[in-house]
């Protein structure tokens, strides 16, 4: 499974506007807390990988969590990644879990999220703790050999919301907060 | 929280019969198979630590999994040791996050297990592949401190059923298995 995911920076209320315009489908809100896991015996910023805890708490149901594994980047230009994910009933535990096995928490990113589905793909309204507003484009795919195509359709949405693709920011959430804390 | 267990080598058909009389009360039947994964950073056969995928198969319920870590000895005695551990709803996947971080599957112990309850433990009929059929009579404390006087009294238990103390295997079946293959 791959995941294709186009960001840009943008105003969410023109952007809602937009969505209610194009008949987009809410889908949820929910608040998620994501920390981020250092590995014992391979230095995760070199080798492009990422080890997840997500801890999320929707607006009208359970809080649930999430262990994920990213690999590194198969396709640059999405930022499109292996993810081994399942959802794990204790996150608290999960995070002891990997502490004990020498895994440190390394940094956490908290957000709000407000879901869309417009043409098949996830518009995700993220309000970052730290960082400001954002919009994502995201859908799954199977095989590699569909990342391209999907890309391109990823782009055609964000311009249907009257957003930019070349404003698009590939770093991901965590590195903009480490960037931001090095400055 | 601790886990408090001891294991004799025992005859099934006489145990349950002596269950019944006792009036110790059925819980369930199931199939657990486990893998066990070895560390990239780490020799778990010198560290004493655990990494397990349980996938278990209740006769009436649900297919699910968990994952569990298992710390160094705290009470040798009883094989007493810290577990921490959550329900993963994709044993699979678990399995596959794993690998990527560099965890390497190292062996698999599969058996039927018919758990009953009696004084506050739980008494566990192991007919284990490979191995044959073994009693465990558990449970778990909160502190280290209570920890020698759950095992007294799992001793106790042990010799309601008519099985003796004497005869506890201190070596896991994991372990039993990985001697089994070397002679």
């Amino acid at each position: 499974m791959y995941e294709v995911e186009v960001k840009v920076p943008a105003d969410h209320d023109e952007v809602r506007e937009r969505l209610a315009e194009l008949g987009a489908e809410p889908v949820n809100e929910v608040t998620q807390e994501d920390t981020y896991y250092d590995a014992p015996h391979r230095e995760f910023a070199e080798t492009d990988e990422a080890l997840r805890v997500r801890r999320e708490t929707p607006a009208d149901a359970e809080e649930f969590a999430e262990l994920t594994y990213k690999g590194p980047l198969v396709e640059a230009e999405s930022k499109t990644r292996e993810e081994i994910e399942t959802v794990v009933e204790e996150g608290e535990a999960t995070g002891n879990l990997l502490a004990a096995l020498g895994f440190d928490p390394a940094a956490t990113v908290r957000k709000e999220r407000e879901r869309f589905l417009l043409d098949g793909y996830t518009v995700t309204l993220d309000a970052v703790d730290g960082l400001g507003e954002f919009v994502e484009v995201e859908t799954e795919v199977e095989g590699e050999s569909e990342v391209e195509s999907a890309r391109e359709k990823a782009y055609s949405v964000l311009r249907d919301l009257g957003l930019d693709p070349d404003e698009q920011i590939r770093t991901s959430y965590l590195g903009l907060l480490l960037e931001a804390s090095e400055e």
